[in-house]
């Protein structure tokens, strides 16, 4: 868990600020309104897992050019006294009356002018998480302000890692590595997938990993059917291709891959699919530089699944990660993001095996000037075999 | 994990749906609007943990008087199609133009007429998990269609939980009392907060928790200084006073409560402590019954602390638990929601025991009509004692 020597110093928030008063002076915003908790640990180094409760909202507002100002509940004082922010202002929430309404609109109008623009994340993967009557009440609380949405800006600059973020992400991805090689002496045939989802977490706390916010993955007849369920208390059979897909939090950075495992020896079909997902993966590890355009990166994986006999399925293959579990880009057809180094980002390629079942394989990496170096450990090309 | 076995019948889910409508009729409401993993799952069934990723929006629909309808990414659609649900509309998410917003404007517009109302919970302790940008666009798509707020519908049916979700619940709650059962075996002079956390977790996994989605807690001599702190790396002390709070999950629902050890004997100002929120609590579970606003439970709280000599702190001394970790009613001074037999409710009284330093004490019940049936199994009067 995080304790004082993992903690970022505090030059790594001021340079993040930094680079978000930047991106907002280029847009013309007077304030930044965040609502996250991937905005806020990003901005203030405030990590908990409290925001599980979805009773109480929090905020972070970074003015133009001064220090950012944390509007939060009172329970999370002591908290975020242990940050580097300074200006801290508490509430009591819930408060069915004023859920800190009233100190956000006190706050964001000592900051920003009254012809003045206030900016949030309201665009692509976002969301603004207070009520919506409160937001309401804060849009005509501050008027004239206008709210505008500043997407680009998060975006921009939450995209490029820092070293120390990018080793963070490698310290998780290394857990997760650990946890997946430990698979073969949780799973075997006739266990339920049930007992392979609670052993792989147990194997990802015994790893190092804080906290276990992500496990997906399915078994069947060569392949599964979807990739997003929960487990089931069916046993694994010969003949099944088992997957596990983590998201496994370490100091608060995520990592985002899964492994095939194949019950018993693996058909031919499930061979072939798994064979052609590792080189579509690879060709596309051999080909990412910084100026591609995310849907580039689609469509070099989807070639490579048919240049290698696979039918493609799935649509977004791949995505930014880091302080969530997915983050912007999204490798489809219609992303134009263009991809600059120090991104950290999944490879997520899949492909049908028979009608209704499928195979997806997903590698980390960091996007370095010269291509991609990966963070997980790569999968090898066959399909790892476990039991008799 | 959830299986065919322990997904709740049809019936169930048909039954909350017509509460639902009765509430929607009362308020002149055309349809419901869902966004959040809590309501999709109430209505539908849909359990995954994929709502950790933020990028897609998800949606159910509810009509005045016919079937709900799912207007969902079609990466979800296989597992939705193993609920009730029979009417699944899939668009290819994310997408950067045209995030499923055209979709649900269609699926709105033809369930709601051109004078009608769309609730949405858009009140206390709730989020719109939608892109505002895109909510704006629904907005306008649909005029002059009007968007309200449906809190109260949707609060009023999910706070009252059936015997089923009761028993999952306290399900839940016994998986937790097992593993609480072991921290003197996890717990020791000299090992970390961190450890603590990690064997406390796979301890829950290893006692049929399917995933846990909370754990906060928190040390220090006679007490601790917060409670949504993750853990840190210092030895647990001797006069150290440790508390585990957890939300762990099966079966989609939840428990909520947390548990304080003393490391080696405790002082006399943590015991009194300990004994006084016990006995707050005690009373607390005494007087409780149908007819009492939350705020009165509030207030029962912190009488019974000060009749015991302690100094009452916090805010909230407990809340609603069900499918989320905290849910309504909130028993705050301002909460005048009326209890009625069926809720689910935490108890959980905070006191001072030296400046700075707090315990806080919780237990799950369900209200019946005669008063309160506990969920968790009742934490003795005096502190536990880890260690020589």
């Amino acid at each position: 868990m995080a304790d004082a020597s993992r903690v970022f110093p505090a030059d790594e928030h001021r340079a993040r600020v930094a680079a978000l008063q930047e991106g907002m002076a280029a847009d013309g915003l007077d304030a930044l309104l965040l609502s996250t908790a991937a905005d806020v640990f990003y901005v203030s180094g405030f990590l908990t897992r409290f925001w599980e409760s979805p009773t109480r909202p929090w905020f972070v507002v970074v003015p133009a050019s001064s220090a950012p100002i944390a509007v939060i509940p009172a329970i999370g004082e002591t908290l975020m006294r242990r940050t580097w922010i300074a200006d801290i202002r508490t509430w009591d929430a819930p408060d069915p009356v004023d859920d800190g309404v009233s100190l956000l609109v006190e706050t964001l109008a000592s900051v920003v002018p009254e012809q003045g623009r206030v900016g949030l994340p309201a665009g692509p993967e976002t969301q603004v998480r207070m009520p919506l009557t409160d937001f309401r009440k804060l849009e005509s609380g501050l008027a004239p302000r206008k709210f505008v949405d500043a997407t680009g800006v998060v975006c921009r600059v939450r995209e490029v890692k820092s070293e120390a973020e990018i080793d963070r992400i490698r310290a998780t991805c290394a857990v997760a590595d650990r946890a997946f090689a430990r698979v073969p002496e949780i799973a075997a045939p006739g266990r339920s997938l049930a007992d392979v989802f609670r052993g792989f977490q147990i194997a990802l706390l015994e790893e190092g990993a804080d906290w276990v916010s992500y496990l997906a993955g399915g078994a069947g007849p060569e392949g599964y059917s979807d990739v997003i369920s929960p487990a089931d208390n069916r046993p694994l059979a010969t003949g099944n291709v088992m997957m596990l897909d983590t998201g496994a939090v370490r100091d608060g950075y995520f990592c985002d891959f899964d492994r095939n495992f194949a019950i018993g020896l693996p058909s031919d079909a499930a061979s072939r699919a798994h064979a052609a997902l590792h080189a579509a993966t690879e060709a596309a590890l051999s080909a990412l530089r910084p100026g591609l355009q995310a849907r580039d990166v689609h469509r070099l994986l989807v070639d490579g699944l048919r240049d290698n006999g696979a039918l493609p399925c799935g649509g977004r293959l791949g995505h930014g990660l880091g302080l969530a579990l997915t983050e912007w880009p999204s490798f489809t057809p219609k992303d134009e993001t263009v991809l600059r180094a120090g991104m950290v980002l999944t490879l997520e390629p899949a492909a049908e095996v028979a009608p209704g079942r499928i195979l997806v394989h997903e590698e980390n990496l960091v996007l370095r000037e010269h291509g991609a170096e990966l963070l997980s450990a790569r999968t090898p090309a066959e399909l790892p075999v476990i039991g008799p």
